[in-house]
């Protein structure tokens, strides 16, 4: 059995783009520019910002906080992503979810300028994933696919199963997995809540994919011998023995389930931590795009 | 066994979309305005077209035939989907394929304005779709989706299997039968030439979409009683009884299967006469967008 470790596939990637950057340095180019819209003062998010900050000074990009009121309105949260567009210096930029209630989400999702959007939330760049052209792909998705190639899984001719249909995950997922090359080319089932025999279908699969958020649903018993397993679910489980109060816990039964498998993704240290090293990845695509 | 009869399901579309446009007409609205443009004088596309501007016609639409010399260059076509795309007349239009050799057709589709897309060939439009906004969805998989519909087959929790991973059938079928709603909610397993055991996999299957190409691949043993067969291949086979040459056969042993089946698509008059009704009826979605 083989841990499928994202805390070392992150670090390899951030010290590979950093190698990118110092060779951008040394022949005098532009190096990449990520900015981040935060809006408010949301504990988590001024926390994952400020990772992706750090990250980005790290590696030796520039970056660019844009920290505005809570109050802010839509209009200007419009305006100021016009004009991050229209910036030629910025390469890419994020907005940080979830914005306050005033705001609508998905019209300041589909303002982004596909071009600079590194999340890869604009449905243009869902829509050339999908059909196998060059785009952003967000980054759990692109971080399992980066996983799984970085450790050679097979995936050609593969049954993948995926619990769990969100954009986000599921569904990028179970188009990722089944298009054209490597890693790819499986036969893939999405599942979901409606589905039926659930444990039927997870014991046919040779790949499962689960992003359901239900702590320890996947038991030992609904997989068979082989299986590869990559866990997306991170639920807060009350934990008093811990000092935060709560553990991290992932939608697979990891101590039944990894006797049975021959590759596994830890929660945490699986998935989580490829997330950022991705974002930095696209910002580097971005770059390089508009070069062209 | 029902024959789910693509030809009755079309001409009572039509004849919705007509009592739709009368009442336009009725009101003083101004009517939907289909623009096709076609460069060149391949045969069947000169066909299609025809077909498609008839049958704007018909139900009361405005269209016109934008018909180009077939040495019409890349940079004179993208200006002309430039004039289509700012002029306000027009509520959609559609560049009929193949197009020459000189012109990348990748290239001419992404600059149609994905609010005029009709043909819903747009990455912005295929991601909408995958994502579930409102978007125009392709003539064939919206046409099955309507099938579907209008026959009332149950699809929540229904084991669907895809036979074929195009960005035209197979990937927006698996997709759509994924979606949330009605017709929606399958369990999908999406399959392609790398899939191993499809028999295994169809047997197992309540719906299954056929889009492969290849004539009668689907026989009676790879299917279970009760499963809903929607056939999308059409391939032409030699006959030399037929005055035209050759039959067009689907992918599934038609007079076999449909012993087993509950609801089943024949070719032709199956889904193949749905496309242009679905064409019409995004134009008059196309219409409706413009008006908010």
């Amino acid at each position: 059995m083989t841990i499928l470790d994202g805390r070392k596939a992150s670090n390899d990637i951030k010290d590979e783009i950093k190698v990118a950057v110092d060779g951008m340095k040394a022949n005098g180019e532009k190096v990449p520019h990520l900015a981040a819209v935060l809006v408010g003062d949301d504990g988590a998010s001024l926390t994952y910002v400020g990772s992706k900050v750090r990250a980005c000074e790290r590696i030796g990009f520039e970056s660019t906080l844009v920290h505005l009121p809570d109050t802010t309105s839509e209009e200007e949260l419009l305006l100021k992503i016009d004009e991050l567009n229209n910036d030629n210096d910025i390469d890419g930029f994020i907005v940080q979810l979830p914005l306050p209630k005033q705001i609508d989400s998905q019209k300041v999702l589909m303002a982004v300028d596909p071009k600079k959007d590194v999340d890869g939330f604009h449905p243009e760049n869902f829509g050339k994933m999908a059909l196998g052209m060059e785009s952003f792909i967000a980054a759990t998705p692109f971080g399992i696919m980066e996983l799984l190639e970085r450790h050679k899984v097979e995936t050609s001719g593969k049954h993948a199963v995926v619990i769990g249909r969100s954009n986000i995950v599921g569904r990028p997922m179970s188009i990722l997995l089944s298009r054209k090359g490597y890693p790819g080319d499986c036969t893939v089932t999405l599942t979901h809540s409606r589905t039926r025999n659930m444990a039927e279908i997870t014991r046919e699969a040779d790949i499962i994919v689960s992003a359901l958020g239900v702590p320890n649903f996947l038991k030992a018993d609904m997989v068979k011998d082989g299986v590869v397993i990559i866990d997306v679910g991170i639920t807060r489980v009350p934990d008093e023995s811990h000092p935060k109060g709560y553990v991290i816990t992932g939608d697979v039964d990891f101590e039944q389930v990894s006797k049975k498998a021959s590759y596994i993704t830890p929660v945490p240290g699986g998935v989580g931590p490829m997330t950022i090293a991705m974002l930095l990845k696209n910002t580097l695509l971005a770059r390089k795009y508009r070069n062209h």
